[in-house]
């Protein structure tokens, strides 16, 4: 198995959706794309320029496959991905109304990836990475999921892999009281910490952004950073915090993704030791684009592309001919 | 023939659109919905928990067997319906430009609708019903449809009907005066009306709200009530007037159809029993609804995405995961 | 609740397929069709002008109200059905090779409709039917499922309504002696039986259709009718029994819903008292239709078009001008 | 107005189709196609090299500048099209099955074209042109229209333009009688008659391809060219008479507009002062080669691709990399 | 050939492009149009009542066939059009994103196109016209192309044929000195020059309208208008200058194309002698109306069009029912 | 860069197509797909269980990401691809018609690809492979890619690296007599030579299969395998020769690929040293599976379903549910 100095699991889905607006009953054609927060993560890494491997337990049908080969394809290391030919690949459906909530219906119960399980770590995978990122959906999947999790930060800590943890919660998946459990559980062993501000409410019961950060940071050596939308973000650690303004963004075609983009943006900032209030910056403008593009890694820039992000006259439209 | 507490009945049409903002002529692929004032408030009341029943000529052809379909399938009772060989379905064109008003181009002259006459109404359906819906578009179809109008009333008055008017005006079908005047008499025998401004201003040749809502009641025990587009609406009937504020529509997607489902929810709040300023401000939640979902009837909403909707913060937007 | 002539109940999914000849990991749009065999045979038997109702148990989801609003719209009582906030809507993707089988792919584990129960079921509404028609999928679906169809026809036989059973084996769903010994239970409490001719060898061991339909009819007072494909039908009862030849296709478009259709053209002859050999003929016809059209219901016939069918030059095309 | 060859008229009308082959009601998406005998021999001799002008009366609206587009795109003279306010362009829609024929919807009554009137044409146009070619759907249309036929061949007759006549049979615009008893006053006045066999039997009561040129002719100078389908042609004058196979075609993609292809062919062929058998060889060969391609005038090929058609080897197929 | 008051000829390219604001790679579908500045001036020409003529050399292959199609169906002069086998019709993509430029990718080198030389052109064809329209993209095409519009000068000039020069500066083609070099070249002979701001300042070094139409102008007897996008356009002659505001409008659809939709304006107003300051104020609205409409050529308006937008209150949408 | 055991290289070009037979200029829109001879051999290797490396020079534009993405995602190693920015990625147009042979429009001249020189070989990537796969295609595309060819030989000669050579003619790319006698350079040095009837005529003159393998072989240690389309395929060697059936197809939907999956197939069975005979088979049914499903790689089917196919009964079609 390959070297990579990133690893990342979880599941991803196929995601089925349209870009009408209106209940999914009265949608005739759905286009198939894919959607997960770790492989999000991961392609954005990728794209950043750094080797970085994903994986999960895939369904042995086209779904699966097609997964896989859009993953691979994009240049992410796959070869820790398993197949079963015991459950389904997971799906979901994208309903995009304007008066309410965005909705999705998901198809992932007992799906492939619920089958994840600590045996199915390869310890010198993750050993030899320099980061292990994990998300909150994945222990809340199934009890060998949240098993595995666990077992991959043990793997981690024992060969002082960095853990950055972005809680992702999603309440269609558990119950509160669990999801609060585990989350804090994470949290505690994580170095890096990345939640929106009402995840980090959700998490500490705070509302301010420092009360919420110090509350994650007790008296470890963690980093906590805030995501507070097009605000920017707040970051504090032990050796001081600060605010990040984020980029305007004058068209928002589609929301989702923007936080992956946010912790790809971190986790190679970290990765190339630039110092935090760069690597913030960088993030924000990262998530800024995301939600510029339909889909949530067709977005997600290239190096050279933030660059010119950051250093453009957004009001300024131009067809580049 | 079932026993419903609306009926309503009147043209419904096969449309075809595109969603590119383009003239027709450069159109290559078209969508088919259906269209029609009175079967978008039938689908509206059903889907508010209402018994309603909706019917039409329609032609025994293709787009006749649709739209029985698509109506039906709402659950609105069609026992009422009728087909001929006589004449075509009507149909429509919708052509969406920005830099002018949306065109729509009609093929509904002599349709099978416009062939509905006084014989074919069914007396006990109407007598049956607590409210009988009609439209200021049915009488400019034809003469015997202008007849089979005045026979309804006519039905519904004997039998204690309220009657709900909603003018509806259609220019592209018949000549100023005679709508004038066809929609004076209609409303004077209406127990419930439903102008916009424009149209309002249409009958009476008053400006403002009051004094349109003060002409068309006179001496009777009517209720007018005004819409007034994003502004909300004005209500006024012998006891008192007043106005109720539009909700904010951050983004409209499709304006038509808003007037419909407006009606649905007035008629709604009628059956219920509701004061009236607490049904207008419903009406107006779901005309706010309506012009944010893609088509006339997808984005009429049911009892409880109302309440959401009025209770929410508008500001906000989330994926519901 | 209605009254109706044939009452039949079953899951009926979103099915999602393109028409491109590809695995579906290379697909990347989809259209949302309708598939079930029970709303099949319920479609067929209303175009034929029977009263018929269906239900089934749907997901409170978009796709189990495009469900109900589909076989509504088809004019079949939709009245028993039931809704369930604990499962979701049971949805499949077909995939099209032509080198291999056509290849189903299922999101139906512990759907809502896996959620019927004996309790589920209106004694009056079966009771007051003249049909009761069950296929070998239900109680393939779960326990509770099973059980349901077993007490279906308990009260079927206590008021007197004719059982159908089309076996309609799905080997995907349950292991091969469970099918057996279930398809052999429910055979021999039908009154009429339609196996094709593998699945009567799957049930009895025999090869030939007369040594089939012998075993299934035992002593027994039942009809059994043969599917053999392209080449007709068999028929078997107690007072004689015969072969009828099959309707040439010149382009099969989509097999699937031939044998639903054949169901529906069987029941409806047996509801209008007409000739045993007549009834398979015409079933035979319907057959035929169904695979000239794309979709399963879509090519259910009207009385007239079978009339019209039966009576052409099946070599001759022109257009209709 | 440009001097032409060849000059046309007649209806036009915007088609309406898509590729799935399931009874209209259950189509979702539309293609826009333009229709009409007239215009495809236009563009037909066009293609061919020669100078032909087409007109029609169209609707001042999208549908009938669309067809004004695509007709002056191909290069055929339209400045002899009128436009007018005073009705809509007329549409039809397609319907394929494969059970039985195809079905087309009009909605051409009252259409603009219907209102075409002998004072519209230009004597000069038609006087200026070697050829006038006419279908026996004009007359049908309106009685105005018929009368605008009868001027139009007045007008051919003075000035020695030759007629060609090509039936063209639509029974779904006028009554039996009506149509045999029109089309073959037009026979009596054309030089040159191109029906099919079913149109000859029409017209004549006579069965054979020989019985019916014998009878059309009668004692007068004309050619009688009779269209056998897929056994190709059947030609007579009173110099001689002879069959001219047809070209075998593998794969019928779509039949209509081979008719128009033919004559097409015939005149070109007249124009060029081919010998007979040599143009109805031609004629055959284009006919053949419209039926393997989707549309109308698609299909209609350019001189260099007729000759690869008739000497290629039918059955080797190759891609021309 | 044909007589035409106005001329234009250059590169016109078939393009594909689609909805999706994603990169390239991630779109399956591609919409097939066509795309080209002198094309689009001369359809909007066309469109107001003008005659002209545009011609080109294009592939002999289908999107040569299909650019000379859409351009002649539109009512464009195309019979100086030639044809090539020697190069393939030029074609490019469009790769929409929100957080940076839209993006072209061509394939136009060595395009036919590119080879158009000075014997091309027909002197007579440009002689009898009065206005020959000049953009400097030609010039960048090729060095024959950069002689032929030279060529095209030097008979405008000899036959008294006003020049108007739009510059459509496209830094893919060429070189910025050599561009410099050509555009001042060519305004040096222009009747008319139509540049955008940046374009003003590339070609002079100055910043603000009045220098830049000052240099341009020199001592010579030209008008100079420049685009400031939405705040309108100043005008400077000898005889004196002007701002005119622009047309506010509220969605931008597609901002390509309104340049082209401004010449064509100008154009119109000069060969109707209308006053500077009313034949820019026209051009302006022009140019707004064309960027609320998908597409180059699809929203060019028609003279009733344009006087319906600038009386109209633009606050106000309506249903044209 | 990774070790693998077959090594091939060519350009690969995105492909525009639809699913209409008509002329490509009436196709309104296009699907992208890739296309090209040795990633599609690739591909079909991979699916087989082998490890396969492909490069080739592509554009640094979306297209060439596009295809690194698709053949990445595919499991091939394309580390050795390599990327510029002097040259597009070479694109194509696919045209079917059925009168006549499909036809390809190309955007391929002075391509990315055809900037392939010696000195872009990784010596040590080939010297490691067991097979390299060449095809004529690449002598074709310039000067350096045939050096490119030719030093690819050298370096397999050198390092015992077994050559297959598939001639691939494509005469829109080079003159007859440069291709025939480049390609018998190519024979000289290859092992395998796996040309058609066709090509084997083409480069021998003689047009038996046994006449143009003895030819081709002439005294060398050589295995000849020529593809007979339906008819299967002839094989000799110096110990013999033999003729292997092919298999039939019910339903040719797309016929490209079909060699490259057969070239798949031989490399295949070399690599797993099965004996001749058996290799032919396997690759006919490889070749046989590939025109069954739409698209050049989408068919090329893994190891248990070619057994599937060799084994099952061709006439029958089931739903495998």
């Amino acid at each position: 198995m390959k070297k990579v100095d990133v690893v990342t699991f979880g599941e991803t889905m196929v995601l089925f959706q349209s870009n009408q607006k209106v209940p999914l009953e009265y949608v005739h054609q759905f286009d198939k794309l894919i959607g997960g927060a770790e492989s999000n993560v991961s392609i954005g890494l990728q794209r950043l320029g750094h080797s970085v491997g994903w994986f999960s337990k895939l369904g042995n049908d086209p779904f699966g496959r097609f997964i896989l080969q859009f993953v691979r394809g994009e240049g992410v290391d796959t070869s820790a991905c398993l197949f079963t030919d015991d459950a389904s690949t997971g799906i979901f459906f994208k309903e995009k109304r304007s008066f309410d909530n965005t909705n999705v219906y998901y198809y992932r119960k007992n799906s492939a990836a619920s089958l994840l399980k600590p045996s199915d770590l390869n310890e010198e995978y993750i050993a030899n990475a320099k980061v292990l990122h994990l998300t909150g959906i994945t222990p809340a999947l199934s009890e060998s999921c949240s098993e595995t999790v666990f077992k991959a930060i043990e793997i981690a800590k024992r060969n002082d892999v960095l853990i950055v943890f972005d809680p992702n919660l999603r309440l269609k998946l558990w119950e509160e009281h669990q999801a609060r459990s585990v989350f804090n559980q994470l949290a505690e062993k994580a170095d890096v910490i990345l939640p929106g501000l009402d995840e980090g409410e959700f998490m500490t019961g705070e509302t301010t952004p420092e009360a919420i950060a110090t509350t994650l940071i007790g008296n470890a050596k963690k980093t906590v950073i805030i995501k507070l939308g097009s605000k920017g973000s707040y970051y504090q650690t032990m050796d001081g915090d600060g605010y990040v303004p984020g980029f305007q963004v004058d068209n928002v075609v589609d929301p989702v993704g923007a936080g992956d983009g946010f912790a790809a943006g971190i986790i190679s900032g970290i990765l190339e030791n630039e110092p935090l209030r760069k690597i913030v910056r960088r993030a924000n403008a990262i998530g800024a684009m995301v939600v510029g593009v339909d889909g949530d890694v067709e977005g997600l820039p290239r190096q050279e592309e933030i660059e010119q992000f950051m250093n453009r006259d957004h009001g300024h439209r131009d067809v580049n001919r």
